[in-house]
C-alpha cells in the first residue's frame, strides 16, 4: 500500500540503518556523528527523498497542532480523555488533530510521521499498537499508560497498583471473604498491568488465595467469563467467590449481567468493583454503571498536555507520572460498614 | 480579547462591509464586482491585513484537513459522531481537527476562520452556537441538524418528523392510550425541532390530545420534569399519561429515573421511548439504555463527509439530506403485540 507513496523520513531511516531521530537531526541541521550524517545523506539521495520545506518552515514557527492518537471515541473512557485533551490543548493555544487508530498501526504511524515532518508539534498517544519501532528517545511524544521498552518516552497513568489494592480492600471492608479478579490486558506492556500486581499484593497482605481470569482477546471474553463462572459454581450452584474486582467498568458490567442471568444478585450475593469510573451518559451528573475505582480522566489529560508542552520546550520531564484514583459507590457493592460514601448526584 | 490579535479576514469583511466570501474571492483572485474589489483592497490596506501566504499556497495544494465542531465528546452521541466522521475523512485521505466548542461561539469562530484562511479545506459542524453571522453561502461547511436562516448551507439530519411519528405509533401499538412528549430544544432552529411537529401530527392522526413539556435550559430540567410529573398525578397518585416520548435517550433515562423514584414501574405503568439509540459503553454489542428511535450515527457522519467532499470539489449538493431512523427495543416498552423485535445482542 505504501509503495507508491513518496518516501518518508522513516524510509530514509530504514535505508540508512539509523534511528528516525537521527534523520530528523540531519534534516534540521542538528549535530550527529559524521558517519551517520553521511549515511542519511546517501539514503536521502538514493530515495530521492524531498524534505518538506513547508514542514521545515514550521520548525521555527510551530504548527500549534498536536495529534492525539486513541483507539476510538466509541469507548467512553477514550472519548472523555479526548475531550479533556482538546480543552487543555486549547488553553495552551494549540489545536488537536484526532486520530482514531482503531488498533491499525499504519494509521498511527502516519500520525507519528506528522511529528517527524514537523506538521504537528507533538503527539499524545493512548495506544495498544506496535508502534515502538517508529519512535526514538527524542520524539515529542507523551503516552498514556503504555510502556515502551528501551525508550525514554514520558508516560502518564493512574496509580493502578494502589487502585487494585483499594478495590480488594473495599471488597473486604464491605464483607467479602473471597474476592476474585477478572483481568483483561493488552499484549503490550503498560501501567494497567499493575492492577494484577496490586491484586496479588492485596491478597498476600490479607491472607487471601488469589484467583483470577486472564483475558487478552476481545471476541471470546464473554465465553471466558461464562466458563469462569461455571468453574466457580458448587454443585448446589453456590459460588466459591463473593467479590469481584473487574479490570474495567465495562468488564464489571458484562460480568454483572452474566451473574444476573445466572440468577445471582448483585450486590447481595456477589459484590463487584470495576475500574475507570465511567458515567452513564458521560455527563458530570451521570451515575456510575458500577461501584468503581475512578481514574481522574480530566487531570490525566491535563497532565499529558502539560508534560508534552514542557517536552516541546526542551524541559526535563519525569519519565512516569502517576495520579491517584479513588473509590466511588455505584450500586454494585453493599458498603455494610456505612463507611462507603454514596456521593451526592 | 481579540483586539490584540492580527486582523483576520473577518475584520476585513466587516471593515469593507462585504461578505466574508467576497474577501476570500478577492484574496484568491476570483472575480468580484469592481466596486467590491476596491472596498476589500482598501480595507486590507487600512487594517494592514497580511494575507497568509502559507494559506494561499495551500489553496491549490489543499490542506487535507477538515475541522469538526461539536459541543464535546462527553455526550456519547457527539463522541460516536466524531468517531465516524474521523473514519470517513480518513478513508477520503483527510485528517480531522477536533473542536470541542462547549457552546463557546468564539471558539467555533476560530475554527471557521481556519477555513476562511484556507488552513482547513472545510468544516463539519454540530453546533448550538450563534455562528450564523460568520458564514456565507459559499462557505465550505456542512452542518448536522442545524438550520441557518437565509443561508444555503447543506444540512444532514435524521428524519426527525418520521421518528417522532414512529415513537407515538409504537407507544400506541404497545398499548398506550395517552402518550406525552418530554421536549428539549435549542434556541437555534434545527431539524430536531421537527420531533414536536411529528408528535403533534401523530397525535392528530390518532385522535389524541397532545400534551408536552417544553424545556430549553439544562440546569432546571430535572425540576421541570418533576413538576410535569406532579401535574399529571391524580389525587390517588395514578398518572394521567401512560406513555412517554422523550426528546433524547438521556431525557428518557432521567425521566425514567424520576418515575421510578416516585414508585412508578417502567414499562409496566409507563412505557418510554427515547431518541438517538445510545448504547451502554458505546460498543456495537452494547445494550440500549431505553427503547429508542435510533439515529444512524455512522451513516449520518459518512453523509456529512460525502457532502463536504462534493462541495469542496464544487459539485452541487442537496440543501437537506435526511436519513431514516428505526425503532429498537431497549427495555422500557412492553411490546405486547409481539411485533416488537428484541434484537440479538
Amino acid at each position: 500500500m505504501t509503495s507508491k507513496k513518496a518516501p518518508t523520513m522513516r524510509d530514509v531511516a530504514l535505508k540508512a540503518g539509523v534511528a528516525l531521530g537521527t534523520v530528523s537531526k540531519v534534516i534540521n541541521n542538528i549535530p550527529v556523528s559524521e558517519k551517520n550524517r553521511k549515511k542519511v545523506e546517501e539514503a536521502i539521495a538514493e530515495l530521492n527523498y524531498e524534505v518538506n520545506t513547508y514542514a521545515r518552515g514550521l520548525k521555527t514557527q510551530k504548527s500549534n497542532l498536536v495529534a492525539l492518537i486513541i483507539p476510538n471515541t466509541l469507548n467512553p473512557f477514550f472519548a472523555t480523555f479526548a475531550n479533556y485533551i482538546e480543552s487543555a490543548l486549547y488553553r495552551n493555544g494549540m489545536k488537536m488533530l484526532l486520530c482514531c487508530a482503531g488498533g491499525i498501526p499504519e494509521k498511527e504511524e502516519e500520525y507519528l510521521n506528522l511529528a517527524m515532518n514537523n506538521k504537528v508539534d507533538g503527539v499524545i498517544a493512548l495506544t495498544y499498537s506496535d508502534i515502538g519501532k517508529y519512535i526514538s528517545d527524542g520524539f515529542p511524544l507523551v503516552v498514556f499508560d503504555r510502556f515502551f521498552e528501551n525508550r525514554v518516552i514520558p508516560r502518564v497513568a493512574s496509580d493502578n497498583f494502589a487502585g487494585a489494592c483499594l478495590a480488594v480492600e473495599k471488597l473486604l471492608e464491605f464483607g467479602c471473604k473471597r474476592p476474585v479478579y477478572i483481568r483483561f490486558h493488552s499484549i503490550f506492556p503498560g501501567e494497567s498491568d499493575k492492577r494484577l500486581a496490586g491484586y496479588l499484593h492485596a491478597c498476600a497482605a490479607h491472607g487471601i488465595e488469589p484467583d483470577y481470569l486472564n483475558m487478552i482477546e476481545c471476541p471470546e471474553n464473554l465465553a471466558l467469563m461464562e466458563d469462569f463462572l461455571r468453574q466457580h459454581q458448587r454443585p448446589d450452584k453456590e459460588l466459591t467467590f463473593d467479590g469481584v474486582f473487574a479490570h474495567t467498568d465495562y468488564h464489571a458490567f458484562l460480568f454483572m449481567e452474566q451473574l444476573r442471568q445466572n440468577g445471582y444478585r448483585v450486590p447481595e450475593d456477589v459484590q463487584i468493583i470495576g475500574f475507570d469510573g465511567i458515567r452513564k451518559f458521560r455527563y458530570p451528573a451521570g451515575d456510575l454503571f458500577v461501584s468503581s475505582i475512578c481514574q481522574p480522566i480530566e487531570q490525566l489529560a491535563e497532565k499529558c498536555v502539560e508534560i508534552l508542552m514542557a517536552r516541546c520546550c526542551g524541559a526535563q520531564v519525569p519519565p512516569l507520572t502517576l495520579l491517584p484514583v479513588q473509590y466511588r459507590y455505584g450500586g454494585s457493592t453493599r458498603e455494610e460498614t456505612g463507611q462507603g460514601s454514596v456521593l451526592p448526584r
